[in-house]
């Protein structure tokens, strides 16, 4: 009997959450899994009913959980609170607490969407690559940090970017170990390409060092390549079907990911997972709470709903069920059914839909 | 009588350089400007030579001269030596002494070579971008940085994000000013995005409220928008025609730059000014030393001649040299001249050319 906690959070996350919730359950029955679902405060919400941003209850509750499925967290309302309290600091805390240094995020092209992108269609079509994020270190949770204030009367904001030679080590082994499984299910090479500053880092030349020692000692069968995260930038728009896993730091890897899911023009399509040193793992989507359309019935819930296919396969080893969601989805993509964010007006056949009928689509699949 | 030294550096760099100077010297004697030219050591070459990648010899003339022109540095050559003989070094060494701390990088779409890039032409076509990046603070020159051992054995590698409020200051001055130019020039309202992660690091948040304190204060008429930078890194990619002047730290800068360089296909055509509090200034292309393909005639020269019209028109306020030099780029362009990196195959008008045939295509339409 395995648990899990759903924390739909702000903005957007309540009616995606909704959409993901009835496939869950949905899925739940039709291959017996057995799961139970609870649900819970994260966010915005949370602060306005708690007073904080991760109750501790929350954290008791995943803690306890087995996975985690999380909305989305901020929104205008919560700008101005004291910094320690607002929304993704929750995010943030949840993250460090658990544990969750392992953030998987695919850039996949639905072919069915090729033209949502703002890239050429052959630059892009068949894309599928794989960010391997460190999601509890680095300069996101380096000390000191803070804004002090000088001796002639100004202030000085500063952050540490920081990484200890184990910390970089846990987050190879995934890259690398990912990457032989991708390998082994395409019958391609296996390959890497680590992400770091290190002309001008101290910190990121640890890391590529890091990153040489672990594949020379123990993945010699993956080819590991090396890319300043500025080129990586640039490449990623020019040729991004050069790259299969890319290992990165937390901020490199905030900012990368993002851009590799807007290549695919389709960010409200892509889900993520936050994994632990178990495979324990909090699974979310990579877009955000998209307050200036909350409420209003037109969100993508997809991500979300492929998020907890993620779920069924890291957490719960549960592959036939991950792929039935995944082919229920494009499915009705086949079907002709669009959200706004992944509508092309010249396309005829196409159906705009809302984000409930949409979910309620996916579920009719199943 | 002004002096201008020349850098030409490694890989490419010499190729492109003696194109450039050679436009350099006729729009000298067409204007009559009475500018002397010398040239010195930096980067590899001048480790090579001297054992440092920025010998006092170099810097001390940089100091002395009205303008530097810089070719590119570094090279697989020079990866195995000491950190601090580095090329790269060498470039952030002379940024630093010579306090160059505004880098401006323009993102702009030549028309003629709309098909070069991976985006659709019609997200770009009339792209024209500046972005204000920080250039001698930030996590590039923040201390303390290193890698240190640990008590239990292992490394880390730390690095420090570190702003003040004067920094800010002035490079937001930087990015004001120039909105409101070039909203004159264009006939469009100013604006400035101001990139930042203010939601999880502390020194962007002195950043993001030191922006907001000075359009308050004394830029009422420039609209002031902010953005995170993985947010950024999507839009430039989603609609980049959004945006006018982005300013930003150098580490976001750096990426941020070279990704807008990449959205137009040909980041050999763009040139960059790093600029004092006086306006002396560096010159250099936006792209790297590209030492695979140096010596081969094939380097694309025009960023650096490009870099040179900056020169005439931020140091020595020649605007008519400037743009001779300009529209002379923009004709051989209108003859169908290309170097191999904005050759589209497709077009059978277009003619290949190699560094010295396209640099002296524009010699001849001065
Ligand atoms: C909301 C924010 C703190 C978060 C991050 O920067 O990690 C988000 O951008 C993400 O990528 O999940
Ligand atoms: C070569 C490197 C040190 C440099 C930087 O990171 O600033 C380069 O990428 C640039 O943008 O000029």
């Amino acid at each position: 009997m395995a648990t899990i906690l759903t924390l739909a959070g702000d903005g957007i996350g309540p009616e995606i959450m909704t959409q993901a919730v009835d496939v869950l359950e949905a899925i739940n029955k039709k291959f017996s899994l057995g799961l139970t679902l609870e649900s819970g405060l994260i966010g915005g919400v949370a602060v306005d009913a708690t007073g904080e941003p991760l109750p501790d209850e929350t954290l008791a509750r995943a803690r306890a959980a087995d996975a985690v499925l999380l909305g989305a967290v901020g929104g205008p309302k919560w700008d101005g609170i004291e910094r320690s309290k607002r929304p993704e600091r929750g995010l943030l805390k949840i993250r460090s607490e658990l544990g969750l240094f392992a953030n998987l995020r695919v850039a996949k092209l639905y072919p069915q969407l090729v033209n949502a992108s703002s890239i050429k269609p052959e630059i892009i079509s068949g894309l599928d690559l794989l960010i391997v994020r460190e999601l509890t270190g680095g300069i996101y949770f380096g000390e000191p940090r803070g804004i002090r204030t000088l001796e002639n009367g100004e202030q000085q904001g500063y952050n540490t970017m920081v990484y200890s030679t184990s910390e970089i080590q846990r987050i190879g082994k995934v890259a690398f170990e990912l990457a032989q499984t991708r390998a082994q299910a395409a019958g391609t090479p296996a390959k890497v390409c680590s992400v770091d500053k290190a002309n001008v880092l101290e910190v990121t030349e640890l890391w590529k060092q890091t990153m040489i020692e672990m594949q020379q000692a123990d993945y010699s069968d993956v080819a590991l390549s090396h890319m300043y995260a500025d080129n990586a930038c640039m490449q990623l728009i020019k040729n991004p079907k050069q790259f299969d896993v890319m290992v990165t730091g937390n901020m490199f890897g905030d900012i990368l990911s993002d851009e590799a899911a807007m290549l695919t023009g389709s960010i409200g399509m892509l889900p993520s997972a936050s994994l632990d040193a178990a495979g324990k793992g909090m699974y979310e989507p990579c877009h955000g709470s998209a307050p200036d359309i909350a409420g209003q019935d037109k969100a993508n819930p997809l991500a979300t709903i492929l998020s907890v296919a993620m779920m069924l396969r890291y957490t719960f080893k549960q592959e036939q069920a991950a792929q039935a969601i995944e082919q229920a989805v494009s499915d009705v993509l086949d079907d002709g059914l669009r959200t706004l964010d992944i509508l092309d007006a010249s396309e005829a056949a196409l159906k705009q839909v809302g984000c409930k009928e949409m979910g309620q689509a996916v579920l009719a699949k199943l």
